[in-house]
């Protein structure tokens, strides 16, 4: 009789435009079963406070959407939802930025990230004030802007002035000018309310390997372009360190987290006094992942994409770190698996899987997704379960040329 | 310490169109090295007597190939090998009827099953006896023909006349004319010489399971065709039967392995008196099969497609049959993974594997299928190694939660 995992922890993430967590959790879920009818399955659908954070974070919690709308990133009015949580995270509401202003909402032709706003990212700060939020979690990522959190403290009461004090316009570009913050107007509730922004730690408002340099390209930016924001961005960081918040704990300008969602960090942190933390801590707030992984034999994780950026904090990397932390296994399915993918084992995902069975689009790919990845489920047991059969030297008769090599 | 395999058996298939049996072998083995760097490997590029069947037992008995001019399946000349093998195979001809009478040799408008022949095949019979063969084994598979071998006969000095006693024509439809079989003039060499036709036994020559109506429509033939084809085999197997070589221990229309190759084994057995064999038991007669997955942990095999085809004798199906006689653990890596691949369990591949990484095009999954293969090679692998660390109860701490389900 051979042993085989009695436990197995499904921890994925979101497949970006198909799936969601839970969803992808469903269907690995509906795979493992197929080989494993009697093992307990756990499932934790593990948000980055990106796309789809804020649904399913109301999922996991029994909690609640709300639809508003509001200022998207190129001033056109947009439906964005809020999440009011349940459950013991009751009062807890949940603002993903890219609802408001996610790269997804830029029109390809408007792809500009000197002209877009997070104006739409106050608002729904604003709507959870509404709600009766005491807790209010802001999710970056995916984000489509580069102000500095500069609109979503207009929206939320700050005038942000130039030298003549006058209010300066939206986006990025216009920080050329700013002058002064005056947080005066803004709303009194907030005084009320821990404001927490779950943020990639890597990410740094200016210089080098500010927002502007690192992300503003694949937002739309020239090169040109990319100099001159990051100067707006220090002109920014300057004036709300000297205008904003005080006492901070922050520098606003080059500290861990300030370049979340293209500034919004800087802006929440310096203007609100909202605390940043790494992104996984405050996501996983509600769930205990940790003590989930030490009732499991096997943890699997997934991501639409396993590559060279899945190391730099993406999902699977958290799971695999907590999971590695107490020695569980750890195998990763992914939808591609790109450039550099073997890095991955450095960070202890012991196993990289694909869910594409036959050359095929990837429409097609993307349309089939929740059943490639119940079959690729399927297929990576079955591969696991040959192992359990071969480390188990006691149950079966003599098998002399078993050798260890590691 | 987690026991590991020791000794890894690859046993695969080639990749029509795109990699032989040894290169599929070789690839593999890559990505097994990388994960087991002290593993004893062994490799058997299996061929069932298709496409490069010739060209692999070539190389791996250390022969040679000769290559011949002859009659291809339309009557335009193709270019051909022969094999003459090395080693304990020496005087062993492999004559590989897909070589000069191939499905692939037919332009795709000259697509008439009725039309071809195999009269190029029996050119290199003869060409092997000129190289002095004293054994000829003949590998079916990926034919592009229906004339029940008459071709072939044909070519090697057979009379194939009607009722007028005039020569007919060359393709199946000719033989709606056939009245009689002289074989006085048959090269007299073949007498002295073992003629073995490796074949599918599941193949027969007429009737509801006979070659026209299972392979005739893949061929280019239409319904009405398919109907006069089968009739005109089962005149030609009467002709064979009364004018053919005694005693016969084959019933020439229904025996097994008489429809190999568009009815070829059974102008091979009637005419020449060669004996039909199980493709496998011909094809794998130089190697030890057996005694190689013996001394395996785990067997490996592979083939471009694993579908609903597979466990009707294709190679991954006669690997995981010998496998599990012997109770090993057996894979299957595959380019495509169709309709019904999960049957294959049914059959004794443990767990089938996508070499396709992403979603991409068939054609660049045939230009990168090394790499895809050493590639998915390793990821299998490495979710093998998972389970050998699962299956070892005790060589870790305690893992309360380890249950046996099945």
């Amino acid at each position: 009789m051979t042993k085989v995992p009695g436990r197995v922890l499904i921890a994925p993430s979101g497949f970006k435009e198909s799936l969601s967590a839970e969803q992808v959790a469903d269907a690995i879920a509906s795979g493992v079963r197929r080989t494993l009818p009697g093992a307990v399955i756990d499932r934790v659908p593990v948000v980055d406070g990106g796309e789809g954070s804020a649904r399913t974070l109301a999922a996991a919690t029994g909690g609640r959407l709300v639809e508003r709308r509001v200022t998207g990133p190129v001033g056109r009015p947009v439906t964005a939802v809020l999440a009011l949580l349940g459950g013991g995270a009751q009062g807890t509401a949940v603002v993903e930025m890219a609802e408001a202003a996610g790269l997804r909402l830029v029109p390809a032709d408007l792809r500009d990230p000197g002209a877009t706003t997070t104006y739409g990212v106050g608002e729904l700060i604003r709507a959870a004030l509404d709600e009766g939020a005491r807790r209010i979690l802001v999710g970056c990522g995916d984000s489509g802007t580069c102000d500095g959190g500069a609109g979503a403290l207009q929206a939320l009461g700050a005038r942000v002035t130039d030298s003549a004090g006058d209010e300066i316009g939206r986006g990025g570009n216009a920080l050329a000018d700013v002058a002064g913050v005056d947080l005066s107007g803004v709303d009194p509730r907030l005084s009320d309310v821990d404001v927490l922004v779950a943020c990639n730690p890597h990410n740094v408002l200016t210089g080098p390997r500010g927002v502007a340099r690192v992300f503003g390209p694949q937002k739309g930016a020239t090169p040109e372009q990319v100099d001159a924001l990051d100067a707006s961005l220090e002109r920014w960081a300057e004036v709300l360190t000297r205008d904003g918040v005080q006492p901070r704990s922050y520098d606003l300008a080059t500290g861990s987290c300030t370049g979340a969602s293209g500034g919004l960090g800087a802006g929440l942190a310096g203007g609100l006094g909202a605390r940043l933390m790494p992104r996984f801590d405050v996501m996983l707030d509600h769930v205990d992942l940790d003590g989930l992984i030490a009732g499991a034999d096997l943890v699997i994780t997934a991501e639409g994409s396993v590559d060279e950026q899945t190391p730099h904090g993406k999902v699977p990397a958290e799971v695999a770190r907590r999971a590695k932390a107490q020695g569980k296994p750890v195998f990763a399915l992914a939808g591609t698996i790109g450039r550099r993918a073997r890095d991955v084992h450095d960070i202890g995902i012991d196993a990289v899987v694909s869910i594409v069975p036959l050359p095929l689009t990837l429409k097609e790919s993307i349309e089939r997704s929740p059943q490639l990845l119940t079959d690729a489920a399927e297929r990576s047991m079955r591969l696991v379960l040959i192992g359990c059969q071969l480390g188990q030297t006691e149950s079966q008769g003599p098998r002399p040329l078993l050798r260890s090599v590691s």
